[in-house]
């Protein structure tokens, strides 16, 4: 690859390391380009340049992090539980995902149709789940994937009145926590 | 009451129900008091004479909002997964509350000194009602309170990827599987 078109993935990549931190922290309508062009040793017009515009720079970052959410998907319909838990584990370790995730329903961004596809896909596979008897039939297929993302995101998207819950229960304890709420969720 | 005080009244309540329309719609950082001056037909030197500032101003319309939500309470250790349904109810009867939850959140706003009250009431009395065995006690009484509150909020603070379900199932339907999730969660 030739010396310019390395120097310009590197600052593209650099730009959406410092926009997602921005965005995490100030939403899109918050957010300033030029506090993303100084994080990221960079200038506005390398930003309209490579993105066009500050809404072009956010679909990049939620590009980059569907992609990454789905790399590290560990769906299983048959454990949905563990499944919880993993989407659980996701929220820690990056906490700006969460963040991210309230800032786009706040501010109506659209989700990546990548995400959207996906969802279908689980969707279909909880509902093959419970057609096997695996999967409680109480509730439908979507509503229980919306369940389960919305128990595992509890101390992410919750107000600041349950943040003491973090002092009391430790990671490992708040994981188990929502693998039996999940388990309890789904059992037929 | 002279005729002074019912006016001066009368121009609070009209500028703090302006400003919990701006502070659901833009949060605390984006809100323009400007804005709200126009809405409530008054003018920036009033809110600054009334509530001091801006912050001033956002601490009036949650406590109004916490006084509100406290009074249409209808919290039954004994019969948690109804209790979800009024919940979910209150979130669906002005989306303002879930609005406004989302944003303190992301903004860090410390919550209501009363809300913190009486979620510690909440929560003896869901501990109440594990000791008597009516309520599950393989999850701490205060997460069961929190799993409860997110359960009953999945569709205000999930990201736009559920937005489809609204048109899938009606409110009557949602409210059906927040409160059967909530029995599941809370069954011995």
């Amino acid at each position: 690859m030739p010396m310019i078109a390395r120097d310009a993935d590197a600052t593209r990549a650099r730009l959406i390391r410092a926009a997602a931190d921005e965005f995490a922290e100030h939403g899109i309508a918050g957010a300033r380009v030029d506090r993303i062009a100084a994080a990221a040793a960079s200038n506005k017009a390398q930003i309209y340049h490579y993105f066009g515009s500050k809404d072009g720079l956010a679909a990049a970052v939620f590009g980059r992090f569907a992609e990454e959410s789905l790399a590290d998907d560990h769906f299983d319909a048959n454990d949905l539980p563990e499944t919880a838990g993993c989407i659980f584990d996701q929220f820690e370790d990056d906490p700006r995902v969460a963040r991210i995730a309230l800032w786009m329903r706040l501010e109506s961004t659209a989700t990546a149709q990548e995400v959207i596809d996906a969802d279908d896909h689980k969707v279909a596979e909880i509902a093959t789940a419970q057609r096997a008897g695996v999967v409680t039939s109480a509730l439908p297929a979507e509503v229980i994937l919306g369940f389960l993302l919305t128990l595992a995101a509890t101390w992410s998207a919750l107000p600041n009145e349950f943040a003491d819950q973090l002092d009391r229960h430790d990671r490992a304890a708040r994981r188990r926590y929502v693998v039996e709420a999940a388990r309890r969720l789904v059992t037929p």
